[in-house]
């Protein structure tokens, strides 16, 4: 076992699983990453315009499933879950691209495209390399 | 604090930071995942030439740093770690984009493309989805 410690949290309008977009493009409302005051270092270099990967603890994940139907379509057969980004997984991490829309405090950014409720604590950031290899 | 547990690790010929390429595509060896027997289930949709993440837990990182000299250069400036790849950081994870060109057993895959010392704990596993979107 390893501990995870939350960096930050989610700001965000969305607050319960049926109200969520299934993924970040189909239509996620602006929010907010918000950072524990002690990880501003980290993060000084992070800029307005840069797209990041945010990773997320999905606490809300069941960790005792290893398959589900698809989107939650009891018609589709059952996948295992790591064919699959349900938040249903032994490990439930999140990834998340985003683009960073405004820098409102060194510990505050404003954020594209993120699908994520309110609250979900925040556990990495990392920076998107080439496209072409990465993701 | 969240409890992470390992589902498997890596098994590759390369064995410490000195001989590690600083990304995938520059060159590593081939290497295997090997996943834990209760995993099986999650496991059984992933077919040979996926192209999938592998999320890794990068042990030999240090979790009190927050700022790095970028691939090792101590000429260039540090930055703060979440505009870096860097494995040391507060939650050292590690993102890798891997295609699987070989189901050895269900819980055994060889793939190309990982850059990780042997042993290193495997987390999570998701598939890659829409590559302009993702990663």
């Amino acid at each position: 076992m390893f501990d995870l410690k939350p960096i930050g949290h989610v700001r965000s309008p969305l607050q319960d699983r049926e109200h969520a977009p299934k993924q970040g493009s189909e239509g996620s409302p602006e929010a907010c990453l918000v950072f524990q005051p002690e990880f501003q270092e980290g993060l000084r270099d992070l800029r307005a315009g840069d797209e990041v990967l945010v990773f997320t603890w999905l606490d809300r994940g069941n960790r005792e499933i290893l398959s589900v139907h698809p989107r939650g379509d009891t018609r589709a057969p059952r996948r295992g879950v790591f064919s699959t980004r349900s938040p249903d997984r032994p490990n439930p991490l999140g990834l998340h691209r985003v683009k960073i829309v405004q820098i409102v405090s060194p510990v505050q950014f404003k954020v594209l495209d993120l699908e994520a409720f309110d609250g979900t604590p925040i556990i990495d950031v990392k920076p998107v390399l080439d496209q072409a290899r990465e993701s």
